[in-house]
């Protein structure tokens, strides 16, 4: 029997100039869809998880076409709930070497962001899970969404299941104090605790004190400091962090750590050429829940996640369209690129 | 010295999946703009007149390529204001045959429709201006779009400035008894009133006793009774009706009568392939000011708004890409479709 | 509890040049996926039933996105077997006015073509269900897929489930011969028999005497006589005749006819401009199980089964992706094809 | 042995925004190559015979790309000569319904218009050969271009080739005087005349009384008249007149007549809705040239012919791909756009 | 009040194959427009300035499609002359790696090379002008362009204008004798010089001893040799010299010196991915007017010129679509390329 | 008059998704043809070679397009068989930075696999003939592929036609111990054989010691100890190996060496961004066998077919469509990448 993760937040149409076109140079614009939690439930779907995703889409065609863009990559659609007004939309500008990457988001008023809890069953949903996923985009959306996200975490953990949050801080959507308050209430009920450069700082104040981000220089004993901190304050099971150094819009490294209370776990850096960068963040949060699911350790975990997230950055669109298989192929140390005939 | 024009309302992203795409099958979507007022605006720019659309679009760069979509075709846009926190977007389907075409609009909280009057100085918006247009879709936006709607018509009239209304009643905004009390109230204003088959009485219960709309069946002596009962109502100097005959998705058939109070003067009827059918009546709305402006007879008018809305129709996109020379052309018979070398 | 419907066939690559290019024009190929069961289980999803595919596909890419196409579509695809060589293709041209489309067939030792009645267990995949459908393909693929053919139809017998049958002849993957020996074994477990002009005198020899296929002459007299002739020697419960009068490769008239033992039910005739006429015949066998699933009248049913056959004709791909709604709509005379806002 | 043709004239490069776009509306340009004497070129290959198109093109990368663009379809290129400054270009924006497609010429200074008679060596090229094409296109070019298509058709005439001509008058090349004068020189060494509607009252000032031709208005004893004296002033061996009904952009209706001083044979008359109207008279005398080779009588010519030109308005770009096979066909009765498996 | 700019020259249609196809893979050309002077008025009117474009170009639809192009973008476009044949036309085929781009020029008999003076009130197009920007192209052009820009120069100094002239040596247009006779004669009137790697030595026989640009070497002392060399021979109040570095055509390095006679200030050195090199040049030229008119230090303006233009190299076109904001952020010393949310 | 190369095998239509998707988000797929053989002989057609390629095709018109496709680079056609069931197809995944690109090949059952000797007339094909290539994919489609390469290698034998062969192992096609027999056989007739850093010791087991081709570790020893080994077995005349350092699928160094039983000599190393990888040793052959024929010596032929590979790399589809100029430019040392204007 498949392991059952659920995850809920906002999936939106996402609108992309093609190629390397400026938003003003634009005639069309490619249509996709996305979003953080859905994002990760696609990932664990191709894993071969009962991947099932939560949110409230419109009850029109485009709200439908968000539907089946999860069905299509097998994600379980039948928690979604339909209604409301509009689905969110970001529109995205590919950046490409000093040029970068811009979104322009228009997701105010979504259907999940006018949600409530009484619009889900979460004993229903969380029967027979294993795993409960969110970001902290998701609590941003409105009041409403913080308390039907707080309400989920109370029922996931009433059902026994484990929580991961990735704090994903987008300054967008709300304040630093406001996030604060309402990250840290949702963080008492989370077991896995996934950031990346900015956001134990942005949500939480907490830093190292010789990583300057900006800069894009990484200090391994930095994020260390970063994750114990963590850990301390919310005891998280486990604290990951990713790593990303941003030489330009189309080349980054990136590689993450994982600090499982006992030791701190590297993973291996990839240099990447990149073809979408959006969504890295997710596919590593996803490659971890496989790992850890599939009960890696914490070496392997991370091994797996940084691969599974480097791969990501290779692929069109929010979705980490890999198999495990690939990203095992390359976690174990192929990252030729020859030609599989 | 060109004849100055304003219109006034929303410019709206539109966003149309390729060729007979319908919605779900969309992985990318034509982007291109347009709004009633908008279109009247490029039409008579395109005939050589000074047109300036009036509207307030956001700060970002979707904003700047609508502002960018009128300059393109000569439009003023130094009245556009910039501000608020979106644009309306609306999703074309394009139907085909018995298949019908469908909009999914998803335009609430736009920038214009959260505008104010004191967002535009309309004295020096009229100021040496020799018309102005807009249709019953500002109104509806919001109440104070309504407002800002009627102090525009109140600064026009005080201006000296030829105001034209185009009834255009659009269920999903308002409903019919606001519409009746506003549009009521702005009629006062209006010197021209531009109606299709079902304006009349959705907004104002005028009706013609022997027309079945849904039936495409028109009778002539119909349409003269409710321009007869328009103009009564409200002491138009001039009232066009335009008729559509819907046979198909595919095929319409066009014409439209114009009455001066003297004469019910009515164009020859088109049979037409559609290739995009958006627009057409703002197409209409704005070869009937070009020929007014232009000191045409009524006959010629409307021949000439006939042609021009039927050249509409064999265009793309909302704006009608004619010149003043190729409606005449049509308007003098030449309906041929020969090629021009 | 939905109705839960059993589809069985092949499943294919559909590779078609862009527009009214020819083959020899291609620098591209659309890429869609269909097939005569594929097709009529996503129009059965698309109303709202538990609609199951059953097929074999070979364990790559491009058998995964083949699934992908039927679960996008919410189509169960939890019996597809994977495995086998290929998966069958077909090049597809488009036609215009006097210009036919062409389809050149590339499906020899497909997977499901190579498959045998072990890959399936029909037992558990008849459980629940309501209904059976296969086409005449199907059988003709090979010795072995005609085998496990008549294997499903026991086993659906057994099971108690309805079954139709679509005759569907083609000559490139039998002889007639043959076809009249295996479709005659099969049909003495079909309950609904739906044919084309040409199916029953190629399948069964069963003509009408006053019609010439070729030269597009319908006679009603001659489809009532074919239909009582079909359903004398099988004992159908309910046969159903298509009528096409193909004018063009771009305007097809359409129409059927429902014979109930009691009744012969004509439906209305329209007429379509084509935008995609493969899965025409498809359609309608689902808009038929649709109805009769539903409990409607014969003449209800084949009023739905039309008008949803028509709407595929304004449709790109073999999949009819029209909403019951907007069957209904159609079926109930409105084919105006005005804006749906 | 295949029979060999030899035609003479200009390949442009053909630039047309995608669909219906207008020439303001283009972001692109679809880019093929065709000129009237390329377009029989092709169209001869394509029927199986050695066709040899003679032109210059400059030696760089476009030329190089017609040059390919002919060599694809089996024409043999080794004749052509390369040199000179530039391709002649055309831009094509295509029409639908009352809109006409519209064509922007720049093809002055092109290399084929500054080429001399010295580029070719016609006694090589007319070596073997049956059959020499040109139209009225090629000595309108410039006066070294009508210099040497004289010096061609004395060379052709000398090697005791058969030569056709299409009168093809295009008034942006040269005045109607100029035309008369030099059109009626090179009518000395035609043997098959092809004219359509307007080309023998603008070239020779023949004219039927009872025509109007930009009314669409079509008399069968007028284009027997203008026949009769085209083939008593030159002496011609046969005439053929295209006849073309221009409805509307979207649908001609299309026939022909061909005189061989004892039949006028009429063929049907086909009813189009059109693909790509460019090419169309082309792809007719390219019909009759085949059909005049393999023997046909007049009347099995003027079918065929017609035939072909109907297909060739169903096929996008100048060239018209379409088998023996499939004009036969259709000449043969089959216009039912049946789908071909 | 804005600052106002004029540039006079060409613009030309560009014709690009699709991603990195060669010309005789095309099948399609993507359709811009472009050209060195017009290139610098975008830029300036995207950085605020009022930016007008001198030119002539044809009476016919790709002519205004050229006008529109840069209405679009806010240029003010109503000093362009409309007449003459042509418009000029450029194909360019973008490389890869160690494969060069190609640019094939087809530019003779334009409208703007064969203008004259007499098209062109050059008196009231210098009325209350800030700035003149031409380029050593424009003269290339033909003897009248030379003329009118001579003419132009001396207009401009009547007016009390700035003039700044980029060298831009183009061998396919004239030999380097002409060029150094001409563009010395209209270098007496250029307050700012701008010339890249090869300028100098091809138009005036300037060089520094020490660099060879096949190679890709440069040297600081070389470049400010020629600096000084300039200045000396034609009294500039400032030269710029931008110095590429090809390591190949996807990986260029790019910076600039500025000598204003005091100093030599050097930018930083940008490494960058090609996403587009074409009006990389121009680019710079329109940054250092920009920052110029704006009252930057030498420092400060050839830092903004440079980074303008190492943006430029990542936007689809000639067009350089960028923000002052976006520049300024990037000579602040931001090129991680990190998203902008 | 030109020399005459044949080869022989097989040409598959390709199929690939669009930029850098994956097979499953592919909703089109770019569409050109190409194999070994075919791709060398459009290599040596562009470089100006009398090259002519033999296979079988079926009489379709996708076989019909392949045709077409050689044709329009001049490769001469006419000894390609036409019948059997159909063309092999390939589907390509291009990858880019750590995740590699993917092959699935559905090639079995093609026209050429099932052709036999008798439908090929070696002695006419290889009369007057120059030089014969082929590569081990031949004969490793079928037992009679391999017969029918073995009778090819005897008769260009017997006509005095110098062989080159491609040892390019197919894991998926054979087994290694069928390919070393074969191969064996074959190679007996081989004058220039050609082997990339895998093949020799999949195919004959000969392996340079201190090498790992998973590590893209290359040892200029190594190489030519396998060099040494092939030569000593089968008497070639001439060793190739080209040496290919995957350091990612967007980044290849490139270099290659060349034995003539005299001297090692080796190219310089291409760093390469890549384009297009597939068809880069086919490039290199061509390379080879067009410096051979033109009599350079081994240092210039292994530098022009090195130089010729390299640009391959940057080239869509998997024809290296360069001019031998364009090689030559490179191969000496030009691979700076400026623009040719």
């Amino acid at each position: 029997m498949k392991k059952k993760i659920i995850t809920f937040g906002e999936i939106m149409l996402r609108l992309a100039p093609e190629g390397y076109h400026r938003f003003i140079q634009a005639d069309s614009f490619g249509a996709t869809y996305g979003g953080g939690e859905a994002n990760v439930a696609v990932s664990l779907a191709n894993y071969g998880f009962d991947a099932r995703f939560v949110t409230k889409l419109p009850n029109h065609e485009i709200g439908q076409a968000a539907v089946n863009s999860l069905r299509k990559y097998g994600v379980d659609t039948t928690h979604i709930v339909r209604g409301g007004d509009r689905i969110g939309i970001y529109f995205l500008e590919k950046g490409a070497s000093q040029r970068p990457s811009k979104v322009i988001y228009d997701r105010a008023n979504s259907s999940i962001s006018t949600a409530t809890s009484s619009d889900f069953d979460w004993e229903e949903i969380f029967h027979d899970a294993d795993w409960f996923h969110f970001t902290g985009i998701t609590p941003a959306l409105s009041d409403s969404a913080a308390a039907t996200c707080l309400d989920a975490c109370k029922a996931a953990k009433e059902a026994g299941v484990t929580i991961s949050c990735d704090l994903n801080y987008r300054n967008k959507l709300w304040s630093k104090e406001k996030a604060r308050q309402i990250m840290g209430e949702l963080c008492q009920y989370v077991d896995v605790c996934i950031a990346n450069e900015e956001d134990a700082a942005d949500v939480f104040e907490i830093r190292a004190a010789d990583t300057d981000v900006s800069k894009g220089a990484v200090s391994r004993e930095g994020y260390k400091d970063v994750a114990r901190q963590l850990m301390e304050r919310f005891h998280f099971s486990r604290v990951a962090i990713t790593l990303r150094e941003s030489l330009s819009a189309s080349d980054n490294n990136w590689s993450a750590m994982l600090y499982d209370a006992e030791r701190f776990c590297f993973s291996k850096k990839y240099q990447m050429h990149i073809v979408d960068r959006v969504g890295g963040g997710d596919s590593f949060g996803a490659g971890l829940i496989c790992a850890l699911l599939n009960g890696c350790s914490s070496q392997e975990a991370v091994d797996f996640a940084a691969a599974a997230s480097c791969l990501k950055h290779s692929i069109e669109g929010d979705f980490n369209l890999v198999s495990a298989d690939e990203v095992q192929k390359l976690a174990g140390g192929d990252g030729s690129g020859r030609v599989q005939r």
